[in-house]
C-alpha cells in the first residue's frame, strides 16, 4: 500500500506517490491558479492526483491514505480550509471531502508548517528528536512545535503561532488585530518593509537602482544580493532582522525548551547573514540551561518537504 | 497505601499525609530556616515528616511514595536541587537521596510551579483539562504548562519559563543574564520596583507615608491597599503591570493555545485590579481562534496547593 502527499501551495500543487517506507516513488507539480477560485484549484488538485496515478499505473485501491498540507486557518477535524491568505475566492472549502469523494481513500489535512515539520521530523533535520521547533521564513513567519515526541496542537489547533509573538507594544500593525508581531519584522515581507522605512528616512542603497526607484519591486532576495555586494543598508537590515529573530527565538527557547530549531522557507537562504546575529542574541539572552541543549539547523528536505510531510502525516493517521 | 507531599518553601516546609484518593488526611508545617544551611533545612524537613508519621500513627511501610516540590534549578532525574534563590548555603543538595535514605520510600522531586499545577490539574482549577497554563505571581513569576494532557518539560526540564519572556529589548536587567524579562515587571518585586521608579521621578503616593520615606519597605500588598484608597500612583502601577501581563499572556496564548490559564501566588490576591487590564489587552491582542477557547481563573487549592500537588506527583510517578 502507498501514500499520497499533497502540498497545496500558492503557486504550485506538489503531489507525490510515497512508498510504504515513505521514500518518494514519483512526484509532479501542477499550477494552483490561486487567483481563480476554490473550485478551479480543487479541480487542478484532483486532476494532478489522477495524472500521477495514471503515470505510475497505480489504482486508488493501492493507496492507503492521502495527506494534504494547506496554508491558513482550518478546521482539521472537519477537513475544512476556512480561509487562506494565498487564495482568492476561498471560503470554508471542504478539501478532505472533495478528495475523498473522488478517490475513496481516507484523507487527512493539516496546516502547511506542521506538515513540513512531520516530514523533517521523520525523514530530515529532526530525525530521532523529541522536542523540535520548526520555523519557516517565507512571505510570513510560520512555526510548529513537537514537544515530548508529539506535535503540539493546543485547544483549537493554533499552538506555535510564533509569528504572533508580541515584540513591541506599539509596533507595525498586524492582520491579526494586534501590533508588533514577530512575523511583521522577520519574513520576506517584513524585511522589505524595513528597507522601505530606511529608504523613506533618506538612507541610500544599491537596491534603489535595481528597482529604478519603485520600491514596491523590492524583494528579500535583493537584500541578500545587496548584502553580498557590501551594501550598508542591506547589511544593517539583515543585522536588525537577525537580532529581532534572536529575541523571538530566545523567548521560544525559554517557553518550549527545544533540543533543535529547524529553519526553513525561502528566506532561510539568507543563511548566516541573517542567523549570525540571531545566534549572538540567543547566546546572550536565552536561559543558559535551555540554550545549551538547543542547536539551530537548516531544513533538509528542500522544496518538496511539504509534500513528503503530508505523506508522513497520512501514514501516521492511518496506522 | 498513602502518599506524602512536601512543599519546600522559603519560609515553611508544608508536609501532608494523603489518602489513596489524594484527599489530605493530616498536614503540618515546620519552619524552613532557609537562612541557615542545607543540612539544617533537610534536618527540619525529615523531622517534620517523622512528626507527621508519629502523629498519625503511620509506618513508613504504609507510604507508597513521597513527592517534593522545590523552587529553583534542579536535576530531576538525579534528584538534585542545584541552586535555589530562596536558600542560603545551598549547592547541589541531594534532596531525593537524603529522604530515601531516611524512609526507604521512593521519592520524586520537581519544581514548585509544576508541582502546584499537578495539584490544580488533578484536584483544583484544571480538572479535566488537556491544555492548561499555570502562572504563579509571587516574589517572581513562575509558570508551568500541560499540553495535550502531559506536563511540558522540554529537553532540559526548563520549559514554560514565562518569567523570561522578552518584553523589552533594553529593559530591566534580569539575573538570567538577559534584560526586559516579563518577571521583572509582573511580580511582587517587579511592581515594587515600578512604584519606586515612579516615586523617584517625583510622583507622590500615600505609600510614602506608610513607609515613612523608606522605599525598601514597600510591598505588593501595600500597592493593593493604596489602590483601594484611590491612590493614583497605585492605580497607574496596577494598570501598567496588568497590561504588561496581558501582552505576555497574549504571546503565551499564541504559542501554547491553552484552554485555561490558572493564576496563583500571593500577588494573585490583587484580583481584578491587576487582571482587569490584563484581560483587556488579551481581548485586543491574542489571536481570536486561540483566545476564544481560553479562560483565566484563579487557583483553587490555596496555600497548600504545592503540598497536595507534590502528593499527586508522587502518586503519578509510582503507578
Amino acid at each position: 500500500m502507498f501514500y499520497i502527499g499533497i502540498d497545496l501551495g500558492g503557486t504550485n500543487i506538489k503531489i507525490g506517490l510515497l512508498n510504504p517506507d515513505l521514500t518518494v516513488q514519483s512526484k509532479l507539480k501542477v499550477p494552483t491558479e490561486s487567483e481563480t477560485d476554490s473550485q478551479t484549484v480543487m479541480t487542478n488538485l484532483i486532476a494532478g492526483v489522477k495524472k500521477l496515478l495514471v503515470e505510475t499505473q497505480t489504482g486508488s485501491d493501492q493507496i492507503k491514505a492521502i495527506g494534504v498540507g494547506v496554508p491558513g486557518q482550518m478546521d482539521i477535524e472537519r477537513g475544512l480550509s476556512i480561509f487562506s491568505p494565498n487564495f482568492s475566492h476561498w471560503d470554508n472549502v471542504p478539501v478532505v471531502q472533495l478528495i475523498e469523494d473522488q478517490f475513496h481513500v481516507p484523507t487527512y489535512m493539516d496546516n502547511d508548517v506542521r506538515v513540513n515539520l512531520y516530514g523533517e521530523w521523520q525523514l530530515g533535520a529532526g530525525k530521532g528528536k523529541q522536542d523540535v521547533l520548526m520555523v519557516t521564513l517565507g512571505t510570513g513567519l510560520g512555526a510548529a512545535m513537537i514537544t515530548n515526541g508529539q506535535m503540539m496542537y493546543g485547544k483549537s489547533n493554533s499552538a506555535a503561532e510564533l509569528g504572533h509573538l508580541n515584540m513591541y507594544r506599539h509596533g507595525r500593525p498586524c492582520a491579526c488585530g494586534s501590533s508588533g508581531c514577530l512575523g511583521r519584522y522577520v519574513s520576506a515581507r517584513g524585511m522589505v518593509k524595513t528597507v522601505q522605512e530606511h529608504l523613506a528616512a533618506g538612507e541610500t542603497s544599491v537596491m534603489s537602482e535595481w528597482t529604478q526607484g519603485d520600491e514596491t519591486k523590492l524583494t528579500a532576495r535583493m537584500i541578500s544580493e545587496a548584502y553580498d555586494q557590501g551594501d550598508k543598508l542591506a547589511q544593517a537590515v539583515m543585522q536588525e532582522t537577525g537580532e529581532i529573530l534572536g529575541y523571538g527565538l530566545s523567548s521560544a527557547i525559554n517557553l518550549y525548551n527545544p533540543e533543535r530549531i529547524i529553519i526553513g522557507g525561502g528566506v532561510a537562504a539568507a543563511g548566516e547573514r541573517l542567523l549570525g546575529p540571531t545566534k549572538e542574541v540567543i547566546a546572550g539572552h536565552a536561559l543558559k540551561v535551555a540554550r545549551e541543549v538547543c542547536d539551530i539547523v537548516p531544513a533538509q528536505l528542500g522544496p518538496w518537504a511539504g509534500m513528503v510531510g503530508a505523506g508522513v502525516y497520512a501514514k501516521q493517521n492511518s496506522i
